[in-house]
């Protein structure tokens, strides 16, 4: 065995010892590498109580590097491949979780939220690649019928835009979103919480094959590796950290996908929701978290969450959040002048400064500076006008 | 004729002159009173230009103060009663409508929103007292039967509770929130853009009947005034200054009643938006406040809109918004050590410090610090414990 299948396994044994987000484990790797990291454990030197005791539980039931090995040939009789941080599709933005704090953290899921150790990957498609410009699109498993129609939109238009739409594999908002994907001939992900050779719901197994054969299935855990219910929570920050942005499309009230947005949120990545009727409690939660959040922005449709991932894009367009128009660099006065000026005649400097209820000298300087700013023309007869809105806009639009 | 009549006279013939919320003639009005006003104006004075020119062309029609006698005999054949700044009814707040700036103002509309000039008024309650406690329910006339739903919830919880609805007179949203308080036995204003004696539409003439029973049916024009395009989006500016708060249940893009919501916006009033499917076009107009307008709020019902108004309540409760709860201003330490306690048991020191993962001497300072703010308990066997929920949430809520 070389030295690299050696930390390639140690990844996987530890994935299989400590669940995986435990940062104390992601600490050590960090420092001291997967092999290293797991000597340390298997020799009861955890740093942590009740990590010791989860180790201790888990070697009295298998040896870690056997159980490890086997999963790696059972990847390879599925069609899977292991993806570690060494190898070059190793989806790096995942690295940012490392930072993530979320506040009230108290529950396990909330704190030990570190990057994945590594991914259990089928499809053809490099993970990176795939994942670079992508979306994640979540919600409820009893999803509305209104609900599955919009999923299945933004799924179909993310697709048609050459964006990946990334999700669970969960009926419902998940399901609708990939076949939104699928209908439109694109890339989806789905991101597991248990190993690849167990579809989970097992109704959805015929998605997933086609899922794998058109974009890719991923997991942190191994082949055999079942679906227990904290793993979904656990999985939902990779989906959150994978992506450009999570649009959350109808959740119960604190459910688990309003929890992935927090992630996103916790992670500083557009986090969208998309409203529905008051009347329906599948609407609660994400009405809830437009309410409490102030950074989780509304969309009505795939042209609103592309305003929102497309900041960061592809084209690498500055971030434009921040992007102000010029004229909200204006002081009150040069504000008073500009709109003194009429829609779509111009005027001569004396009714500007009428207009504007300023002095001469006042609307003279402002006028300068609107000019400068491209707000303001000044036409051959002295006359002052509006810049004619295509032009002004020019410099609000993100590219 | 008294010197106090003469003045209510020139209100009202001001109003027949230039339309209400104009913004030179209440300047006049405040500077030089109704009358001097009207003399004014009559005598072709009129600060502005387009002013001489509509007063000019109103002269030539008829004898402004005959007009304005004629109104008031009319209005009191019809049971309707002239309120004037004067009058003890008077509703102090529309008076904010004078500091009132839209932003972008161009239109007309956008930049006339002084106060009125004067009310006329159908119905038994006080003027000022039914509209001290009050919301704006506005939407489309071509409302869904969602909004139609919810609107009338609205009407009626608001009612019920014994807020007054404030609403127009249309149909859709309008007429369904006024519905909804009627059915409660609450106390509903319908603002009119018309003379009292002309219900519009004719088909809301029975719902106007019995408002006036049991509500006020109000209006800026004189009787007999006519409906005109305008004058509905003269009038919002006093639905949203008369109200504690506006929202807004369904409108299509950049309609009416989202530039009512607007108005509360640019008085600091409460201006919430109950969402609805995104599939709906009646819907888009209030998403995209939602999405502009970073100051309004997103609500789902009339708990949401008490949340709102209720924090400049008939009460005086303080405003709650900047209200913290205690545990908001812990410091990283005792935010831990709190954390470290569990939800329905007692801690000693010792396991509350290892738990929190700092040392005994912090965890007793931030204890007894916990304990000052009545966060954490002492028991009697020295164990320490949260506080039930009840009365740690007591500060947090507006009473």
């Amino acid at each position: 065995m070389t030295a690299t299948d050696e930390q390639r396994l140690a990844r996987v044994a530890l994935t299989w010892l400590a669940e995986p987000g435990t940062r104390s484990v992601h600490a050590l790797v960090e420092r001291i590498g997967p092999a290293a990291t797991l000597d340390l454990l298997l020799a009861g030197d955890a740093p942590e109580r009740t990590l010791r005791s989860a180790v201790a539980a888990r070697t009295a039931a298998g040896d870690a590097r056997r159980v490890a090995a086997e999963a790696l040939a059972r990847a390879e009789r599925l069609g899977a491949r292991l993806v570690t941080p060494e190898d070059d599709e190793w989806p790096a933005p995942v690295g940012e979780l490392r930072r993530l704090v979320l506040p009230d953290a108290a529950r396990r899921v909330d704190v030990e939220t570190d990057p994945p150790l590594c991914f259990w990957v089928r499809g053809g498609w490099p993970l990176d690649e795939t994942l670079a410009r992508s979306v994640a699109v979540v919600g409820a498993r009893a999803a509305t019928p209104y609900g599955s129609h919009v999923a299945t939109e933004l799924g179909y238009g993310l697709a048609d835009r050459e964006w990946t739409v990334v999700s669970g594999g969960a009926f419902g908002i998940d399901s609708a979103a990939h076949r939104g994907a699928l209908t439109a001939g694109g890339r989806t992900v789905a991101v597991l919480a248990c190993g690849l050779d167990r579809p989970y719901p097992m109704g959805n197994a015929a998605l997933f094959d086609r899922i794998a054969e058109t974009g890719l299935l991923v997991s942190e855990w191994m082949p055999g590796a079942e679906p227990l219910r904290p793993r979904f929570l656990i999985r939902n920050r990779v989906i959150a950290a994978a992506t450009r942005g999570t649009v959350l499309v109808e959740a119960a009230a604190r459910s688990g996908a309003t929890q992935t947005l927090n992630r996103a949120l916790g992670l500083g990545r557009p986090a969208m929701v998309v409203p529905g009727p008051v009347t329906s409690a599948m609407s609660v939660g994400g009405h809830e978290v437009l309410r409490e959040r102030p950074y989780a922005r509304l969309v009505t449709g795939v042209a609103h969450v592309l305003e929102e991932v497309g900041r960061i894009g592809y084209d690498l367009a500055p971030p434009a959040r921040a992007a102000e128009r010029p004229r909200d660099r204006l002081d009150d006065e040069a504000t008073q002048v500009l709109e003194a000026l009429p829609r779509r005649r111009a005027l001569d400097l004396e009714s500007v400064a009428a207009r504007a209820g300023v002095d001469l000298r006042t609307a003279m300087r402002k006028l300068s500076m609107l000019e400068e700013l491209e707000l303001v023309v000044r036409r051959s007869d002295g006359g002052y006008a509006l810049t004619p809105p295509d032009a002004a806009e020019r410099g609000r639009r993100p590219s």
